[in-house]
């Protein structure tokens, strides 16, 4: 079964990898380059898809300095059409809508290469940011100019452990239009399953179906790469930082950790019938950390 | 080995089971009943020791109505000494310090009848209780009157989480005389591994051998049950809490949490060599709950 019916069916089990797509302004050749290396490691993966991100400068929702510098990359579809077309599996690509006026998204939204792909809309990164689009925008704009292209939403079980309404924010998503979710990086077991079970009773209780959920597993290969995630927003618990900043070989650990992790939720999942699925991807850049997670995919195929 | 010994060697997997005397004031046949009860259900049981709790009235710690009244219970030595004889295990009586006089608790400690017995020091609920001996004055008094004496202190992971000193205060307490720890009853593996984990690495840095840390496992059987733990100041996380409220059968299910929650900080501290052991209770006096904690002991039993 294909990304999109696995997705319209609700399916469990599905697995993406995410990719960033290089920087602004590198050289047509080393594009080249580093899409034949990404291809040549991800061309052998039973993937349902991969995602390509869209980053933007997030500067305005924390004060913290990112451990990693921001840097704008070439766009996602163009990256997609020009570079990746012989990796013959669907492309997820995200657009930060905040950066796009209404033509361009409806272009995009409309674009002939776009038949076989999905999206997904990120909003802004804090109330602050000065955005085109708004996310309710956005949708409205999707709803009318291609309503069935497969959409995913992003979810921060985090944000559940503060706040106590992901669950709200996801169905009022789908009501919008979303098919699946993606999760942010997934460290807190906890945070993931309170998630989970706030979202599986609500359905229950209103009768409303359940989408696939994707959860982002991300292996860490280093201190700066743990105060990336940090960054990001990915809440670690105190003890596995704490185990990770001590660890002999922080990248394996965090390896194993992500499995464990993903083995805990899916027994949860599964049990109670929540389609789970799995995106992975490498915050970092180096090589390893890369290697790392193609290591990843394949023991969480294992346990699919 | 017995239970001192144990201590003194500071041993991992010591398992004691934890009651509350009867309420003051009980009819002495009652008083005797109740304890041919509770010897008849714990005298076939491997136990390291009893531990007789001596509560105090928590009223100035929160405004939040207590689930189940407070109320008064005989003294732990007396009970022990006149109703528990025939059970040849130690008792370890605890003193809420600041219910004593300094000749009280003088008089507690150089007991004829404690001398195969331990204690475990009670601070104040808050800072608002009106004491008598504070713990320092009562650690001093100890190691004055009777060093000897095998002694235990509380400790509460979950305060961990948001103060971070937890193990500050435990290595503290055992530089006052403190021989082992119980720590509140424990449903939040996160905080009880991150306690553990600031515990193991701080006793590293600092040459600082650990002594046993016993955890509290209490099975739940009621809604009720559940509010009261949480009035207890017992963490719970939001999905386990709402597994349990929507449970068929919310005290087997909560026994199998505790179980799976041993499980995983067991591993966690085996790895380490940190000793932990357990403390199994019943917070609430149904016997529908008494006989859940026992299946608890069974069990956990099992793993060692």
């Amino acid at each position: 079964m294909n990304f999109q019916d696995k997705v319209k069916n609700k399916a469990s089990g599905i697995v993406v990898y995410g990719i960033t797509p290089p920087k602004a302004g590198t050289n047509p050749d080393k594009v080249k380059e580093i899409a034949s290396k990404q291809m040549a490691r991800l061309s052998h993966l039973d993937l349902d898809g991969l995602i390509l991100y869209d980053i933007q400068d997030e500067e305005s929702r924390t004060s913290v300095e990112r451990p990693f510098p921001f840097m704008e990359t070439l766009d996602g579809l163009e990256y997609s059409q020009q570079y990746l077309h012989e990796l013959s599996i669907p492309n997820i690509i995200y657009r930060s809508v905040g950066k796009y006026s209404e033509a361009e998204l409806s272009e995009f939204l409309t674009h002939p290469g776009m038949s076989k792909n999905g999206t997904v809309f990120v909003g802004a990164a804090s109330k602050d940011q000065a955005v085109t689009l708004n996310m309710k925008q956005a949708y409205a704009l999707k709803a009318s100019v291609n309503k069935n292209m497969i959409m995913g939403g992003v979810t921060i079980p985090e944000r559940h452990l503060t706040k106590g309404d992901e669950h709200i924010r996801v169905f009022e998503k789908i009501a919008q239009g979303c098919d699946f979710f993606v999760s942010q990086g997934v460290y807190d077991v906890n945070a993931t399953k309170s998630f989970l079970s706030d979202y599986y009773y609500y359905g229950q209780e209103h009768d409303i179906p359940l989408v696939p959920i994707l959860l982002t597993l991300t292996p860490c290969g280093s201190p700066k790469t743990l105060d990336f995630m940090k960054w990001l927003g990915i809440s670690i618990p105190r003890w596995l930082e704490t185990e990770l900043i001590h660890s002999q070989d922080i990248l394996n650990q965090s390896v194993d950790v992500c499995v464990q992790s993903w083995n805990e939720i899916k027994a949860f999942a599964d049990e109670k019938n929540i389609p789970i699925g799995v995106n992975i991807e490498s915050v970092a850049t180096r090589k390893v950390e890369i290697d790392a997670s193609i290591d990843l995919y394949h023991r969480i195929k294992e346990t699919l």
